[in-house]
């Protein structure tokens, strides 16, 4: 399995193209991804209730089981909170691009990110997709005009190219992404695309997709806010040529395996970015009683801002770490647990069996001066385990999130 | 109904004593509450699945349904996550009061509040405990000292007396409460210590009590989190000398005034001491299915790290509350709302049935720059609503957090 971290390595049939058309002041804000042959699609969307135009659009697509050819994006404006003048927006990008590559509207998903409750500049987004959707093209450089497309306050495109044999043929699975958490301000959204030339039926790769996202881009928080336009979307157009992915096959067990890698490499990515973050936390929790309950404790760890700002400040403070776990909504026994934290230089014990250790508070703070943070913590009852993601809490975030429409 | 606030008319035959015996470095750390005659209790526990020792016993006590007289409670150490020692060390300093005051100790409460996971300094604490029970008194002072007694990072003490009448007589409701929010690190807990000379049963006070902490407590956030150790104590001694108060009587409605008042009132300090904090936030929301809907998107909106942020910025960013809402985990309909922001300077309408509003900036700048600011959210779809108070995050907020223990 090979994997490029940082860019593109095109999908067979696939095409990309990424522009600037004026919604943004300067920064691309619009992108087209293509595949010249049908794709069945899987797609995960935003627990959110408020749920943003283009998520419903993609909604109704993805439920008609019909094939899929092409997705349009706009950052710069999320279309959310925009009442019915938003649908028909939406519908409008679908047509356009639909016009230009003759399709059907309803083969085409639809993407928006940016500022919430203003209405789209739809006819700059109509003119766009004219000029661009000729200029589609299968480079590296393309994605990577793509990948910079769907981005608003990221600092750096997020992509990935997974290759693999399956039935002795080579096949490529490949992604990118956009998000700093949901962290500025109305600009908040998490996007993720993925393409792959795999032979594979809607229903299993929706099931895996839906897996996939789930120990992935869900166990991620930067502060705990979910988006409105939130969405990952995978594309498979079965150009390999190879045999159809079968359930629970050797196939299944490969092809899963480079999504959990693409995944969780774009889901890394973004909690990297996230904004005014300067560490990377990785939080585990063992032996619990239930992958459910180790995930519960993880998200509360991971969302709480004691313990974001705990390790802003390098304090090896594992009393908000445990208040946390407390109320995740999980019952566990104190009694048992152990915590230590780790990173490159070491690490250090701070709970055994429920009992506080006497730590070297300079060690300590040798472990948590490092950028990259893990805190592991052994429960000691029963089986289960799961791994939670984050930044920390830093002024940074304050002033960018406080200060961004001012 | 009068109300003073910022201090304790004892209510007949409480008594209060608070001293520095040493657990802090220099502010008062024990505090003794003690009524002559006995009292009937009611308590509201923390929801954290971790409790610590204190609770466990005060909840044993509650469950038996016997008198209390007493109450002694030490701050600097919570005597949580300190496994069978904390046990033990929470009925010794019931046993060390009974002892001075000639009690049983099963008639007294046990409080402790402070650094998680480090063994009380028991034999100080006895020691305080003998040193201090002699000096209870009824005045102004020792109130005012046992006030002081139970505070950790708190900036201020909170105090409150509401006198009036039942059966004709004068009847007293006094409290002092400490916490500022769940905020300083490991010192975070919310206690909150009530007193009344009413002749009123268990059951209904404690029922009264239940719906009192869910209006007040329950629905303030400095930063979501939940501490190992809080606690809502209300003492009745009866020593008003009236008839007993009746459920759905006019006594029990003056009662749950009284009550309301008192621990809105408290609730409203704790923010206002919230670490770091520079604005007072209310969220009002207006017209929803049902009141409990209505409370979780009063808490969403109020636990969410991008509305403090923008608050802090002065920024009116509607579209982090409706994203907020958006994951309360309650359906509503996002075309029927309206959103205003109100200040003392007057107030600036945002959204009209889920249309954005073109708004003038300086005007929504005076607003926000006030120190108190309502975000007022009618969702024109029933007849609950709910309020909820927060305070902002600055960088303030980062720095006392990130800097406590190095």
């Amino acid at each position: 399995m090979k994997v490029t971290e940082e860019k593109i390595i095109a999908p067979n049939g696939f095409y990309a193209v990424g522009s600037h058309i004026g919604i943004k002041r300067k920064r691309k804000d619009l992108t087209i991804y293509y595949s010249k042959h049908d794709c069945n699609a899987a797609a995960v969307f935003t627990r959110n209730a408020l749920k943003a135009a283009p998520l419903l659009w993609n909604k109704k697509l993805l439920d008609s089981g019909d094939k899929i050819r092409a997705i349009v994006i706009n950052s710069g404006n999320a279309n959310a909170c925009t009442g019915e003048i938003g649908k028909v927006h939406t519908e409008q990008m679908a047509q356009d691009l639909a016009d230009c590559l003759n399709l059907k509207k309803e083969e085409v998903f639809v993407a928006s990110t940016g500022i919430i409750g203003q209405v789209l500049p739809i006819d700059l987004i109509s003119k766009g997709i004219q000029e661009n959707s000729a200029a589609l093209a299968q480079d590296e450089d393309a994605f990577n005009d793509a990948a910079e497309g769907i981005l608003t306050t990221d600092t750096f495109t997020k992509q990935i190219t997974v290759e693999f044999e399956l039935f002795g043929k080579p096949v490529k699975l490949a992604g990118q992404a956009k998000g700093s958490g949901m962290i500025h301000p109305n600009m908040a959204t998490m996007l993720s695309f993925l393409f792959t030339d795999a032979n594979i039926g809607s229903n299993l790769m929706q099931e895996m997709l839906k897996e996939s996202v789930d120990d992935t881009y869900n166990m991620i928080s930067v502060d705990g806010d979910t988006s409105t336009n939130d969405m990952v979307i995978l594309l498979a157009n079965a150009k390999s040529d190879t045999s159809e992915i079968m359930p629970d096959s050797k196939e299944y067990y490969i092809f899963k395996e480079a999504l959990d890698k693409i995944n969780r490499y774009l889901a890394m990515q973004i909690i990297k970015d996230g904004e005014g973050a300067t560490k990377f936390i990785e939080v585990h929790i063992k032996s619990a009683h239930s992958k459910e309950d180790a995930k519960k404790m993880c998200k509360a760890i991971i969302n709480s801002s004691l313990v974001k700002t705990a390790f802003f400040g390098e304090d090896a403070n594992w009393g908000r770490l445990v208040a946390a776990m407390g109320y995740a909504g999980v019952k566990f026994d104190f009694d048992k647990i152990n915590i230590l934290f780790k990173s490159d230089v070491g690490e250090i014990a701070l709970v055994d069996n429920g009992k506080s250790l006497e730590f070297n508070e300079d060690k300590a703070l040798e472990i948590l001066e490092e950028k990259e943070i893990k805190a592991i913590i052994d429960l000691n009852q029963g089986n289960a385990e799961a791994k939670a993601w984050g930044c920390d809490l830093s002024y940074e975030y304050v002033k960018i999130n406080g200060e961004y429409r001012s």
